[in-house]
């Protein structure tokens, strides 16, 4: 398929969906075909919702999470521990920390992390905004949990000087062996890091 | 990800992005924020390629090829070999055969294979409308180019029956080793094939 399409609306569609992360244009054409083998309903549902999405949505005004409101279900949750506050890269990570249902504070979206690469510096990113949350001192403890990547590292160091002289205690996730993971082929830094960062046997049952 | 989507919008592009083939909710969600990055005017053009491609989109009257207009381009070529049919079963085939460069005739594009356990018979293809294109006579030659897959061979056989009374010739995509293949990872039957239909070394200097 060397660009020879046979309709340009075809080829547009397909040069549309080749824009995505990770779809090339070999996937592009066949999820086009597959569109244009549903109904137009179906179609015309595929595209509404995009756009709805795009023009609609609103982010949190407390923790820039995706938010149907001005304020998202979790920041509004009286239920949930406002003392702490789980800082997080982007909203995926939000969802993947609560399908653990191992937390109960609130959230911050950074909605990404420091990379020069990428021209991304911290004014990008939701950090004033943290600051300005700890500065009611109703705030105890700041999670950072972004990924361990040089980014992320970066981003969390950033953070947590940032955040100093606020007396706010700032933790970042354990870093150890994957639950069903074989020792032998974790990677050394990671088993290095589980040794140092023992844990007591007793606190596991 | 267990489905606690922040936003209700979000879950509806998601879902909708999760009806692609091969595309599983932890992709689609991807998909999704990267588009929602996007400007504006970038989400509502790729809305727009879709619903345009499937409300405009024609089929050639002829050899029912994506097209812009009533007869594609291909056909309305009066360069191209019009003697020749080459049978596919869908656009891909047509660009796929198109990008080698070494095709000049026509094409028809069944629209799919017949196959029974997806409810697809041979009444839900391009099929009797290959017939109307031989009987002025013109055309000598249809080449069936469709996958050796049981559908595939199931088809050729279907087309190659239906036709023998029109005196057309009826040939077949030649099998064989591909080229760059080592033999020794050649399935058995492509092997075998590659040796019944053996062709002479110099008509391929």
């Amino acid at each position: 398929m060397n660009g020879r399409y046979p309709s340009s609306l075809l080829e547009k569609a397909v040069n549309e969906f080749a824009t995505l992360p990770g779809i090339g244009t070999k996937t592009a054409m066949r999820l086009v075909l597959h569109l244009l083998k549903q109904s137009d309903d179906a179609v015309d549902r595929f595209a509404e919702a995009i756009v709805r999405l795009k023009h609609e949505v609103k982010y949190c005004k407390v923790c820039h999470n995706i938010s149907d409101s001005d304020v998202c279900s979790i920041c509004s949750d009286k239920r949930r521990d406002a003392s702490l506050i789980c800082v997080v890269e982007n909203v995926r990570d939000v969802m993947a920390i609560e399908a653990t249902m191992q937390y109960n504070g609130l959230y911050h979206v950074l909605g990404g992390v420091i990379s020069p690469m990428d021209g991304i510096g911290p004014s990008d990113l939701n950090i004033d905004s943290l600051a300005e949350r700890l500065k009611d001192g109703s705030v105890t403890e700041v999670i950072l949990a972004l990924s361990t990547t040089m980014e992320g590292d970066t981003t969390s160091f950033f953070i947590s000087r940032r955040l100093a002289d606020t007396g706010v205690k700032v933790s970042v996730l354990a870093r150890g062996i994957s639950i069903g993971d074989e020792l032998e082929y974790a990677d050394e830094v990671t088993l290095g890091r589980s040794i140092v960062d023992r844990t007591s046997f007793e606190a596991k049952i």
